[in-house]
C-alpha cells in the first residue's frame, strides 16, 4: 500500500534528522568537557566528520556496507553515486519501509557517529591532519566493512548475533578505535604527574548538559529509526525502553558517584545517561520496560567504575568516550543474552562472538591507521601547541576572544 | 485501519520527542536568567527531574493518573511496570490514536514539566536534597492525582471543566507549588534591601533566548500532541493558535514594557512569549486565530504586570515562573470561558471551579511537602553557600572554570 | 483518501517546526560571529522578526502572496484573519497535501527568514527602531508580493522560472535588502582603516557552529517541506541532495580557504555549509546526488571568493550574509539551468529573468524603505553607542554580566 510506504518513510526521515542532530550533541558535549583553548579545534573536527562522513558514505560506504552481492567479508556493488535510482524514480519494490534515498541518508548519519566518538577521546592533543586521515580511512572503509558483517547480512548475521541499533556496530566500533588512539597518543601534559591523577575540568557545563540532552533526543531517531519502519508496536516500545534506560543510567551514576565521592558530580550524571542509552541500544526492541531500567541501572554503575578504571590504567580520555561507548557498548550487547525476549546461553555466546569479532577488526583496523601515522607525520601536536591551546596555533583564533576585554 | 494508527502514533511519538526537548529549553532559560555561580546546580536539578520524573511516572504516576477503575478522587490499577502490554504485543484496541507505550511516554514527559517550573522559582538558594524529595513526592503523587481529576476522567471532567493541554493541569500545578516554595523559602540575600528591589541580572541572555525558542518549538508537541491523534484539522489549527499566541504575547510584553520602562528589555520579550504559550494551552483547539492573538496580547500584558506584582509582594522568583506559569495559566484557563467555541457563562464557571480545585490540591499538597522539609532538614542553603554560589559548595566545581585564566 | 491527507499534513507540520527552529540557528550564528557587546541587540531583533513576521503574515502576507484572484502583479483577497476556515472546519478540498492552517504556518515561517538575513548584515551598528520599521514593511509587503510572482502563480511562474524552495524567493530576497542596507549604513567603526581591512572576530565560535548545525537541521524542513506533500520519492531525494550539497559546500570552502590562507578557518567551513544549502535550495528536487555535490562544491568556492570580494568593495557584512544568501542564492538559481533534469538554455534564460526581476523589486523596495529612514530618524546608532555596544545603550544590560566578577 502506498500510504504505508509514505508513513514509514516519513518516520525514517524524521529519525534521520534526529540522528543528524546528534552531531550537535556530540560537539557540545566534547567542548563542554574540555578546555576552552581547544574549542575551535574540536568544533572543526566535528564539522569535518559530518561533511566528510556523508560524502564518503555516498562514494563508497553505502555499497561496502550493504553489498548487492555479498561474499562473506567484503562486498562491492559499484559506488553509491552509480545507483539505479539516479534517474529520479523511486523503486517501490526496493523496500516497503522507506525509499532508497532515505535508507542511504539514515545509514550515512550513523557512519559519521563512530568517528565522532574517537574525536572526544583524542581531544586537546591530536594533530588535525592525522585525525582527518583517520576519519577518511575509518569511516570510509573500516566502519562499513565491519557493519556489513551484521547489518549487511554477513556471517555474524547468519550466526544469530544481535545488535538492534548499534551498541557494538556503532558505539563499540568507535570505542575500540578511541582506545587504540589514546594508548598511542599518550596523556595530555600534566594529567598524570608524580603518581597522581589530575582532573582537568571541562570549560562549560552548560554546553555539556545541552549536548547530552540533544544526544538523548537524537537517540529517539537512532533507536526509533532502527526499527526501519513506523510499526507502532515496535517503535513506541523502543522509545520507552530507550528513555527508561537513559533515565535509569543517569540516576544510577548519580547515586553511585555521590555515594563514593560525596559530591553531586554533574559529569557523572551526564555520562550515566549516555551509558544507559548506549547500553539499551543493542536490544531496545526486545526488552520490557523493567529490563530497560535494569540495563540502565547497571550501565550507570559501569560508568562510575569505568571512568576510574581508565584513569588507573593511565589512559587519558577527556570525555569518557571509552567508558561510555566501548564498555557500555559491550555491556549492552551482552545484555541481549541476559535480558529480554532473546535471553539465553546460545544468544549470550553469539553476543560474545560478535563482540570479539568487532574487537578484532576495530583494533587491527585502527592500529593499522594510527601507527603508520604516528611513525610518519605524527599523531600529536607539539607541547608548545598543546600548552597554548590548539585554537591559536592551528586556527589562528580563540573561541571566545572577547572575554575580559573590550573590543574596538 | 492500521495505517491511521501508524500515522497517529508517528505524530504522537514526534510530539513526545518535542516535549522531551522542552527540558533543554527550561534548563537554558533558568540558567540564563540566574547567576553564573549557580549554573551547575540548576542543570543538575533539571537532569534529576527528567530522569526521576520518567521513572516515577513508570512506577506509579501513569496508573495513578489514568486509573482503570476510577473512584472519583484516587485510582490505583497496579503499577506501570505491571501492565498487560509487557509481553511485547500492542493492543490495537487500546486506542486508535497511539499505542499504549506512546501514551505512557507522552504523558510521562508532561509529568516532569510541573517540577521544572518550581525549579526555576527556587533557584539560587534551595537545598538540593530538599528539592529532590519535593520532586519525588510532587511528581510521583500530587501531579498524577490532580491530573486524574480531569484527564483521567475524574469529577472535573464530568463537570465540564476544559483544559486542552494543561494551562492548569501542568502549568498552574507547577506554578502553585512554586508560589508556596518561594513564600516558604524567602528571597535571595540582597534582593530586597532598605525597602528597595534589586534586580539580579541573569548571567547569559543567549542561553535564555535559546531556551525560549526551544520551549516554543517544544510547544508544537505539547499542544499538537494533546490532540491525541494526527487529525489534520485539529492539529494544524492547534499549531497556528499556539504560534500566534506566542507571537502576540511576545510583542505585547515588549510594547508594554518598553512603554513603561523606556527600555528594550529582552527578558520581558522572552517571558511574554512564554506567557502567550501558557495562555493558549488550555484552549488551543477551540480558538480561532484571532482569539489566539487576543489571548496572547492579554497574556503579554499580564506578564509585565505580574512580574511587578510579585516583586511588590516581596516574593523572589528569579525567572518569573509564577507569573508565566501560574498567572498566565489561570488566564488561559479562564479564556476558554471567554473566547472561542466553548465561550459562555456556564463554561466560565466550570473553569473557575477547576482553577479553585487545582489551587486547593496544589497549595495543600505542596505545603504538606515543603513545610515538614523546612522544619526538618531545611529548605535553604547556608548564607555562605548562597553567597559563594551553590556550584562550589554542592558540586565542587564551577560551570565555566576557564574564565579569565589560562589552564595548565 | 483521508489517510494520505493526514500523513502529508504530519510531514508538513514537522517541516514547519523545523523551519521555525531555524530562527534559533540564525540567532546563534549571528551573535556568534559578532562582538559580545551587541549580543542582546541581535537576539532582540531576532525575537522581533519571528513574532512580528508571523503576525504580519497572518494579517496581510498570506493573502498578498497567494491571492484568490491574481492580477499579474498584486493580489488582495481579504486578510488572513478573515478566512473561510475561521469556523473551525477543515476544507478537505483545499489541498490534498496539507490543511489550510498548515499551509499558512509553513509559509509564514518562510516569510520571517528573509528579514533575518538582513539582521545579520546590519548587525552592530543599525538603530533598532529603523530595523523594526524595515521588517514590518519588507516582510509585510515586499516579500509576499515578490513571492506571489512565482509561488503565487504569477508571471514568473507562467514563464517557467523555477525556484523549488527559495534560493531566490527567500534567500536572495533577503540578500538584496542586506546589500542595500550595508551600502547605506556604512562599515562599522574601525573596520576599514588606513587602506586596510580589519577582521572583528566573532565572540563565540560554539554559538556560531551550533547555529549552523541547527540551520542545516532546519533545512530538512525548509527543502523537505517545499515538496508540499510527503511523497516518498520526492521528499527523500530532496533530503539527500540538501545534505550532500551542504557537506560538499563545507568541505570545498574549508579546502579553498586552507589553501589560500594556510589556516583552518572555522568561519569559512561554516559559511561553506550554508552556501551549499542555499545553493541547492532552488533545485533540490531536480538534482541527482552527483549534481548536488557539484553545486555544493562550487558554492563553497563562491563563499571564499565572495567574502573577499565584499571586503574589497569596502562593504561591511559581519556575518557574510550577502555572500551566503545573495551570491549563493543566485548561483543556486542559475544551477537549475545547468544541472539536473531541467537543465537547458531556455531554462537558464528563465532563471536569469527571474533573478533580474527579483533584483529589481528587492533593490527598489528595500531602497524605498531604507533611504527615507536614513533621511528621517536615521539608520545608524551614534558612534558612542557603537563603541560601547548596543546592549548597554538600547537595552540597559549586558549579555553576560558575570564575566570576571563575583555578583552579590
Amino acid at each position: 500500500m502506498e500510504g504505508m510506504l509514505t508513513i514509514n518513510n516519513v518516520w525514517m526521515m524524521i529519525c534521520t534528522a534526529l540522528v543528524f542532530f546528534m552531531h550537535l550533541g556530540f560537539a557540545l558535549l566534547e567542548i563542554g568537557l574540555t578546555r576552552q583553548k581547544n574549542t575551535i579545534n574540536i568544533l572543526f573536527k566535528n564539522l569535518f566528520i559530518i561533511t566528510t562522513g556523508l560524502l564518503l558514505y555516498c562514494l563508497v560506504g553505502f555499497n561496502l556496507m550493504y553489498p548487492g552481492e555479498f561474499n562473506g567479508f567484503f562486498g562491492f556493488a559499484g559506488f553509491g553515486l552509480d545507483s539505479p535510482m539516479l534517474n529520479g524514480g523511486l523503486d517501490l519494490s526496493y523496500n516497503e519501509g522507506y525509499s532508497y534515498w532515505t535508507d542511504f541518508l539514515f545509514q550515512g548519519m550513523f557512519a559519521a557517529t563512530a568517528a565522532t566518538i574517537v574525536s572526544g577521546a583524542v581531544a586537546e592533543r591530536m594533530k588535525l591532519q592525522s585525525f582527518f586521515i583517520f576519519v577518511i580511512l575509518y569511516v570510509g572503509i573500516v566502519y562499513p566493512i565491519a557493519g556489513s558483517w551484521k547489518w549487511g547480512g554477513g556471517f555474524l548475521d547468519e550466526l544469530g548475533f544481535y545488535d538492534f541499533a548499534g551498541s557494538t556496530l556503532v558505539h563499540s566500533v568507535g570505542g575500540w578505535a578511541a582506545l587504540v588512539a589514546i594508548w598511542l597518543l599518550g596523556a595530555r601534559i600534566g594529567k598524570f604527574r608524580d603518581g597522581k591523577i589530575y582532573a582537568f575540568p571541562g570549560h562549560n557545563m552548560a554546553y555539556a548538559t545541552a549536548g547530552v540532552i540533544i544526544l538523548w533526543l537524537g537517540w529517539f531517531g537512532f533507536n526509533g529509526g532502527s526499527v526501519l519502519s513506523a510499526d507502532p508496536a515496535a517503535t513506541s516500545l523502543v522509545l520507552v525502553t530507550t528513555c527508561l534506560a537513559a533515565a535509569a543510567g543517569g540516576i544510577s551514576s548519580f547515586l553511585f558517584s555521590t555515594f563514593l565521592y560525596k559530591n553531586y558530580d554533574i559529569t557523572m550524571f551526564l555520562n550515566g545517561i549516555l551509558g544507559g542509552l548506549v547500553g539499551i541500544t543493542a536490544g531496545a526492541d526486545v526488552m520490557s520496560p523493567l529490563d530497560a531500567i535494569l540495563i540502565g541501572l547497571i550501565a550507570g554503575g559501569i560508568i562510575v567504575g569505568g571512568v576510574a578504571l581508565i584513569d588507573r590504567l593511565r589512559l587519558d580520555d577527556p570525555v569518557g568516550a571509552v567508558t561510555v561507548h566501548l564498555i557500555c557498548g559491550i555491556w549492552g550487547t551482552l545484555a541481549v543474552g541476559i535480558f529480554g525476549s532473546l535471553a539465553g546461553w546460545d544468544q549470550f555466546l553469539y553476543q560474545l562472538i560478535g563482540i570479539g569479532s568487532y574487537a578484532a577488526i576495530c583494533l587491527v583496523g585502527s592500529f593499522l591507521i594510527f601507527y603508520p601515522l604516528k611513525l610518519s607525520i605524527g599523531l600529536r601536536v607539539s607541547s608548545r601547541e598543546e600548552t597554548d591551546g590548539l585554537d591559536i596555533h592551528e586556527h589562528g583564533m580563540e573561541a571566545y576572544p572577547d572575554f575580559g576585554l573590550k573590543q574596538p
